[in-house]
């Protein structure tokens, strides 16, 4: 079973990831990043300047996708293991696909290449309001993505929005209120459609 | 005028770079490099242990692609300038697609994306036997790629000579003698394909 997380910065989506993950003792794990070349490049494109090349960006996230499913997540799931990332597929094409322009199929192709073809099982997506997002983010440095400006962000909630209207295996769920609240919404909609035990 | 130079290690294309730029006064660049961001995905490509996964690979050396176009190359062309660069789309092609493994055409769409479309006017290959190639390498550290071991280098070999026999834009140069000579070669051969002054 592979399960991934997305939602907006703020959207408390890597909480909600790890509860999952404890939960099920799943694998718990992260993109970009989730290996010593990910992390490296994680911290490459969260804090060069504004100048990196929309088709550079997509192509280092597609390249930290590829190492992190090579060396960590077939792995685990071949091992049998659960695993739940906080982030995959989803983020390039809401982010590079659909906010930055370069077109969520062209985008779709460079993912499909590095994942040779892999795909969650079940995709949870956390939506919240753009004022309960810029509150959780308040206080934090923000990063080179976080400080993009609303009209990205709003951008990338319309991509979320879209790509879960699009496939059954995406669930959406309600991401404002406290985090027991949030969970209990996670926990009930990953078992309407899987068969979990935990 | 967008002129390439692809070879194996040891072919002698990065002094053939310099001294056809130098000649034409041209910018000259090359890959993986070229920008801030390139020089550091060279860096990690080239020092990072044997791990890195194919698909990974090739996508952060179309990532480092990417930029350069962005950065260096489209901006230098646009304002008039010919720019010549020590490796480009054909080492991808030869490298991860042929010797790697990947697939010509899967990792040309890459590069296509990478570039947004652009192709150099004129590609030269320096071809050189094994065991001069060998003997240029010699006496310097060799990187990951370097040390990839002798078929690896063949199956360059071959996927660079087939990508030359199907282009036309492909000129090959026989890399063999002393800078001078071939020097000479290039000269020649760039200047009956192109119109060139210098």
């Amino acid at each position: 079973m592979f399960i991934a997380f997305e939602g907006g910065e703020g959207s408390g989506k890597s909480t909600q990831a790890a509860r999952l993950a404890a939960r099920l003792d799943a694998l718990l794990t992260r993109e970009p990043g989730g290996t010593a070349l990910g992390e490296q490049l994680r911290s490459l494109l969260l804090t060069t300047g504004p100048d990196v090349d929309a088709r550079a960006e997509a192509l280092l996230m597609a390249a930290a996708r590829a190492q992190h499913v090579a060396e960590v997540i077939r792995p685990a799931l071949a091992a049998g293991r659960t695993v739940v990332t906080d982030r995959f597929t989803g983020s390039s094409l809401a982010y590079q696909g659909h906010a930055r322009g370069l077109g969520v199929e062209e985008v779709g192709r460079l993912s499909w290449f590095a994942t040779d073809g892999l795909e969650p099982d079940v995709t949870v997506l956390l939506e919240v309001g753009a004022e309960v997002a810029r509150s959780r983010r308040v206080g934090s440095e923000p990063d080179r993505i976080e400080s993009a400006g609303d009209e990205f962000h709003r951008n990338v909630a319309a991509g979320y929005a879209a790509l879960a209207a699009a496939d059954d295996r995406w669930i959406v769920v309600d991401g404002d209120g406290d985090p027991d609240m949030i969970e209990a919404r996670v926990w009930a909609a990953v078992r309407s459609v899987v068969d979990l035990d935990g």
